[in-house]
């Protein structure tokens, strides 16, 4: 990897400022949580696991500097830090892991001193980063055997290095396949309206010698229909037990023109983003982002004002449309809902 | 129809100067053939039918400035004066159709002073838009009947009066079946890359008071899902023999969804659309555009420098994805190329 999403380096975190990509490559350094919390807040770092990850080094940076001299106080702090980092996103349950596991690592060191809490918190945060690539890796390397060698690839927003700790889910597939010698093309859809595949996908498959195309996402039906992509992979925000997936929109879209043209659809998604509790995907309720997203682009208006405007994030993919979906624990095929109940009666 | 797209008025053409919208609604007048050539090839006025019509008054501009005194120096004048013209657009074939009947015109004149032909060429021209509207009325009768009272039609690009000289094809039978007292909403994929659908399509359908929403291309496929479309609706840049279609990028990924969520899919274009010396899609070439349209927005750069880009401006559906195409002359099913041959046969 020829950048690093999130790194912990003589004492400061330092993110990549996804906002100036892809024309500056600029650090966000943060020694603060209060720096944290804008980092999240302002969309510095996106993409579930990379918010989780800075998320619980915010909590490390908020434990650095507490003045709490009793455990009860200092996991006030905490406390208090955890709810501040929370507060960053609206949908802020994807902020959510890091911070429990971090809650969970204060309440478990009641035995502990001040500053040993503190050591121990700044580890679980550095455990959780190493953690997040680790598995990424594992799921890569599950998932290379399906690229096809010699073919082109379309992918759908950024799952990427970028939106996790290192490595990225559908995009780190890509990386383990070339690792495994592998040699590909990839179509990236520029994903509007927030044009993370241009903006990132691009960016970080460029970055690191990966052959990538930029295309419209309404091109891709054509290229389709051309037989210029032998597979697609998308990530995942959450998949429902019988395996439907929610992902950014337009994934629903490319599944349906996967399946008329007979092209493999995979989804690359590490098991915590199964949630057993939700049935089937039309539990998943979708965010309905503001309209500014679509009328404007970088603060210029391309639509008539006060135009209706409806802005989805998400959408549902039905399972019946999914080929297989590459977990860090093995590639999962259909029936989706036996495949995913195996998984977690083995854990 | 609350605007004009062209207008000839006290010796003047006057043109809505559609780079401009939807932020501003300014005219753009043209008094010399050097004015219209500018017009044409700055996109002051753009869509095949527009651009035909336009240029048909670019010739009788020229006409009027004449200062010939024989038919033969002014037929020269007349023949440079299209050469300017044709050679506005790189699809230069866009712009013919209104220059050929305006040569034609000429060459009929021979017995007429250069005063009389003066005036036959500005009648031929008022001839030309007047006719154009004419068939885009004929064709949105037609089509009216196919709008679902109540329903939401999505529509892809714009087909729309800015594109003709008037009333518009597909969004012309939205208007018909309005007049037709039908109640009916309308979705606008804004169309990437060149956001015909936000800028234009979403413009002029507020302006005529027709309930419009608009929606970036990759969600279609979500609203499909959800029910919210009942059909849909697009024009057409050329249609094969067998009732191929060709339209702008995007058309063709629209037309799957609506298979796969068995929503009728209407191709409204007049019958001078169709070209039988075209058997299929496949022998309809199709323009790769710069790539700057997919990488910079309104100056601003939203991709990595020097990125791959793929900018195919059009797609082809193939007949089988087509529920019915809405000419003036009628509806026509399939067999498609059963029912185009009938057309040209009776004519």
């Amino acid at each position: 990897m020829n950048f690093k999403t999130i790194e912990w380096k003589e004492g400061k975190l330092i993110l990549i400022d996804q906002r100036k990509l892809p024309q500056k490559e600029a650090d966000f350094i943060c020694q603060t949580v209060a720096e944290v919390a804008v980092a999240i807040r302002e969309m510095v770092v996106r993409g579930a696991p990379a918010i989780g990850v800075t998320a619980a080094f915010g909590v490390a940076l908020a434990a650095r500097d507490s003045k709490a001299s009793t455990f009860s106080d200092f996991q006030r702090d905490i406390e208090s830090a955890c709810d501040e980092l929370f507060a960053t996103r609206p949908t802020a349950v994807i902020v959510g892991w890091g911070l429990e596991r971090m809650k969970r690592c204060c309440q478990q060191g009641e035995s502990l001193t001040v500053a040993e809490l503190k050591k121990a918190l700044l580890r679980e945060a550095e455990t959780i980063l190493t953690e997040d690539i680790e598995i990424n890796r594992q799921l890569g390397k599950q998932g290379a055997p399906l690229i096809p060698d010699n073919g082109t690839v379309l992918t759908h927003c950024n799952a990427g290095a970028l939106a996790t700790a290192g490595h990225g889910t559908a995009l780190g597939v890509l990386y383990s396949a070339r690792e495994a010698g592998k040699s590909f093309q990839v179509f990236a859809d520029e994903t509007r309206p927030f044009l993370q595949g241009a903006r990132l996908t691009a960016w970080e498959l460029a970055k690191n010698g990966v052959d990538v195309t930029l295309i419209t996402d309404n091109m891709a039906g054509h290229f389709m229909q051309k037989k210029a992509i032998d597979c697609v992979i998308v990530g995942a925000d959450r998949i429902a037990a019988n395996g439907d997936v929610a992902n950014k929109i337009g994934t629903y879209g490319v599944a349906v023109l996967a399946k008329e043209h007979e092209i493999p659809f995979y989804v690359a998604a590490p098991t915590s983003t199964i949630d057993l509790k939700t049935p089937t995907g039309e539990q998943i309720p979708i965010e309905e982002r503001e309209p500014q997203e679509v009328t404007h682009f970088y603060g210029q208006v391309i639509a008539p004002q006060g135009i209706q405007v409806k802005n989805p994030a998400f959408d549902v993919t039905p399972h019946r449309l999914v080929t297989a979906i590459v977990t860090e624990r093995g590639i999962l095929e259909p029936p989706f809902d036996k495949a995913i109940q195996k998984i977690f009666d083995q854990s």
